[in-house]
């Protein structure tokens, strides 16, 4: 009998994952009952705001999905192939994606199964340029950030897979794109594969003489994925009536930290700080695929992953995500494509 | 000849006015040419942005009106009488309100005079509650924070000039309103005077406490006066979807202190923060006069002034500001009213 093995959270971490907040669990594959499809996850998207399920804290009080449960596979996106079906809409082979996470093989009666359109795009990157982390980017520019043509907006973290298509959308919309990322190699990236117009390395210390070296002409939008020291810098660097769109503040997650001692600058920039979760807007879904799709093929957006192989590194991989290892999505392949 | 005193700012201050920052400087009083009027001042308004407008510390890079000059009176809204004038549309008597600030007379063309109802209203409210303090309070709370009837409203600083008017607007709105102060006998103002659902005073040490205690049930717009710990605070306590109207943040005056550690809390609970500044919102002036003049009239809002004698004094009791020195609307009375 094949094995499935899935990784569960067998301990709530009270502030960082580690290592031994999950467990490899092994029980046998799953058969389809009358109505149900098997599904074979190919791909896992590990993404920070899986922190934030896993420990329920930043949720408590507000209307964010519940805690993840224990003693069960992790959940999350996952693309994957039918291995079996006996549901009349789903075929042998057909490219699926589910939020059931980080397991290797499921049965389903089709209730949160979406087809994955392998044609139009490679499997994974309905996982992140074209998932729900794409739609994370897509709103927060245009829905939150609002940016118009003409407008020089910052991202952080911009060579993580959020800030890679935050970034991305700003210069389709003609804006002047500069971001902050955590290595040379991870600047060159930026500058060379994505067209920003500037981008420097936070780790080099200086971040606010780096931010106003980049847009001396002050600032229109600043999409935060790290917050601390990056939120103070763009706060100082903002022009009147700037907007900051929070989208996740990583730099604050292993212990909050005090915020920006400039914010009484919002007053006199009428400054808008907002924050949003992705949730709130998957009516703009339909307009996010065209609109990226679209970008992707014509060459004004491109998609980048860093790939783990094997479901058992997706705790490690994971983890790494707070030290900045991956290059855009980081993504688990847990077996072959075909 | 009769003398004409006034306050000169007569240096820069760098972060903090001091009283060596002003001089107390005679002159004759001026004669008004023909198509000028002669106002006598009678009251002088004492505001913290004031501050700003000394130094021109947070207006770099902001559309904010510039920094005053040096070795002129500082600049600020007053209300006085018409002395003499040659001028068609005033009359000997007629109250008229002015931003020429801290000086017993001037001369006028015209430009920048607004009629005054003295009927309708004490002249001196047409410097707080009926003037530029009221119309703050006015739409940062109506525009800016959006108050919905039935919600719930912190305002902090409640017993001073905006926040007095903030908290009773808010209550005008169907809204349960809690007020920080800084003394107890501000708080039995806000609780017995204007009629505040819970108010509490910051100095007692816990704020976060305070605030948890009085607004159980969460709370949806945090109307900012102080920033800081009030701040961080009110992001805990605020429920999703809340707002933030950022007016001013004194507490930040002295040195700026590190902000909030709980911003990452925006994005889970969707929360804006916006800073405003009254200036843009001029066509709200007619709406504001009519609904506050209602709402005095029909007792739903009270005005408070502490009134200092002696435009002498006016540096030092502008000073008192950072004290907390006044209730209500700070106001030098410079004269006698007829």
């Amino acid at each position: 009998m094949a094995t499935n093995r899935a990784i569960h959270l067998v301990r709530r971490p009270e502030q960082m994952p580690v290592e031994d907040d999950f467990a490899l669990v092994e029980t046998a594959v799953p058969e389809p009952e009358d109505g149900e499809v098997l599904v074979r996850n190919v791909y896992l998207s590990l993404d920070p705001y899986m922190r934030t399920r896993m420990t329920g804290i930043e949720a408590q009080g507000a209307p964010y999905p519940p805690p993840y449960p224990l003693n069960e596979p992790m959940r999350g996106g996952a693309v994957g192939r039918v291995e079996a079906s006996r549901h009349p809409q789903f075929a042998v082979g057909d490219w699926v994606s589910s939020r059931l996470g980080w397991r290797e093989y499921f049965t389903s009666g089709g209730r949160g199964l979406l087809p994955v359109d392998a044609e139009a795009a490679s499997p994974s990157s309905y996982l992140g340029v074209l998932g729900m982390t794409g739609l994370t980017a897509y709103v927060g520019m245009l829905d939150v950030g609002k940016v118009k043509e003409g407008e020089t907006v910052f991202v952080s973290a911009a060579a993580g897979a959020v800030g890679m298509a935050a970034g991305q959308i700003a210069r389709t919309q003609g804006c002047r794109v500069v971001g902050s990322a955590g290595s040379e190699e991870k600047v060159r990236f930026l500058l060379d594969e994505l067209g920003f117009d500037a981008a420097f390395n936070y780790r080099d210390g200086d971040i606010e003489g780096a931010l106003e070296a980049a847009c001396p002409d002050g600032l229109d939008v600043y999409f935060d994925n790290v917050g601390g020291e990056h939120l103070q810098a763009a706060i100082g660097q903002l022009s009147a009536w700037g907007r900051v769109a929070i989208c996740g503040m990583i730099s604050q997650h292993r212990e909050p930290k005090p915020g920006p001692n400039n914010l009484q600058l919002m007053t006199s920039k009428r400054i808008t700080m907002q924050g949003f979760v992705v949730g709130d807007y998957l009516d703009r879904t339909e307009a996010f695929m065209r609109d990226v799709q679209g970008w992707l093929a014509d060459g004004r957006m491109r998609n980048r992953e860093t790939i783990v192989e094997g479901i058992e590194h997706a705790p490690s991989a994971f983890l790494g995500l707070w030290d900045g290892d991956n290059i855009g999505k980081l993504i688990v392949r847990v077996g072959p494509e075909s």
